[in-house]
């Protein structure tokens, strides 16, 4: 059992909806947020800018004594997870291993994928699934409004709906499509929409239960969970003057009161 | 006489319409248009980041040899102009300056400003027009997604019109006023939208076509302007894998054909 807290970092409020998804399998967690609002977005960012934005959220969460770090945001873990996992003795986990993991034991063959434009460029979603399913079909699609679409806080308003019918429209052409990955953790927040465009039998993947649940798994497994009851929540933000509040709280609820700001 | 190119440099494709305006009054002009769009979009950035970026655009242009130097990004000009023209000999014109002389000599008092994140934070609109006119009504209205909006390509789209419509909501309900600047580059691109959705008196101020009359009268002020016709046009980009081309084709036609990528 360990009490310190899990570090969750994420380029803005996407990553609140990876936070709400470990609180249902991890609900005894302390948990430190980093929001890197003020260099949001990652999405069209060179690898070396995101790698060095993601290098100081990763040593700000350090310093803040948390016992396993999560990457929620796609971009990052896409760009720049392989160079912080050498970096760092701590344990980190990227957004896109495990979903690749799941897709693999449903034995999905025809798989799309939703992503920013740097995440789809860096083509990190392909080459994982292709390494674990060789003979997949990974149809990629950028979608470069719905992240700061969400951070505007139009989820769920007509402009959204028929932003996510236009980036729907080649995927919902492949025959036999199985399963959608929306590969940018703002993407859930659309998730309803993105099931009432498409209706059918496309299982959509959202990466972030997908991913709290083998956060679960590797605490008990390394025995740093925690027991104790009433855990402590803490949000930082790089940048407190965003929309941030208005859509985090609609996830989070009272959780979200007090954000603090980070100086990295 | 000189006939050295001018050089524009802009965060993506906005600039282009800067680009298409100076055309109009100086049609003799070689250009040099440099393009950043490996790091669009700035609106978001911090100050920091920016002068950073608009440094290292401004010394890739001085390296093409250019005379004059148009900063045709809005947030570029909001928060590193002063920088940068303390750090050169060139001149550099901002897309601000010109606009703010414009307002003063049509005698507005009450103006409004669409502008992106980063640059109505800034107040750099808003701290210009109350030094040239102390007693104006300047009212600000951030637009997150206009600018992505215009790199995808979606000008006039019903996505487009609807999220204007979201925009100008605020503004539409100020009494008298005379004045909407558009204060990022992108915007012109949704010139007519904007119009059919004001249906009125405001006149909607073109800030690239402003700046292009303002700079014909720098360049012959200076005896700077070439005379020789035939001009050359070269466009550089920083990431030429975006949608640029769809839509600076629209606008300037042939002159995009041939992108060259700038290794900055």
């Amino acid at each position: 059992m360990d009490k310190r807290a899990i570090g969750i970092f994420d380029s803005g409020v996407g990553g609140i909806v990876v936070f709400k998804e470990i609180l249902k399998n991890n609900p005894n967690e302390n948990i430190i947020y980093l929001g890197d609002t003020r260099s949001f977005p990652y999405g069209s960012k060179s690898k070396e800018s995101i790698v060095e934005l993601t290098k100081k959220g990763i040593e700000f969460l350090i310093s803040k004594n948390v016992k396993e770090i999560v990457i929620a945001c796609g971009t990052a873990t896409s760009q720049a997870l392989d160079e912080v996992k050498k970096l760092y003795d701590i344990p980190i986990i990227g957004i896109i291993n495990s979903t690749v993991e799941y897709v693999k034991q449903k034995k999905f063959k025809n798989i799309g994928v939703m992503a920013t434009v740097g995440t789809i460029r860096s083509d990190a979603w392909k080459n994982s699934i292709l390494k674990q399913i060789p003979n997949a079909n990974v149809t990629n699609k950028a979608c470069a409004l719905l992240a700061p679409m969400a951070e505007e806080g139009w989820i769920d308003n007509e402009i959204a709906v028929l932003t996510i019918r236009e980036y729907l429209k080649e995927l919902k052409e492949i025959k036999d499509l199985e399963a959608l990955i929306l590969g940018c953790t703002h993407y859930p927040l659309f998730k309803n929409v993105i099931e009432n465009e498409l209706k059918n039998n496309v299982e959509i993947i959202d990466t972030g239960e997908i991913l709290s649940k083998a956060l679960r798994k590797d605490l008990l497994s390394k025995n740093l969970d925690n027991k104790e009851l009433n855990p402590n929540y803490q949000i930082y933000l790089t940048d407190t003057e965003t929309n941030f509040k208005n859509v985090a709280s609609k996830l989070l609820g009272n959780i979200v009161e007090n954000l603090k700001l980070a100086k990295i």
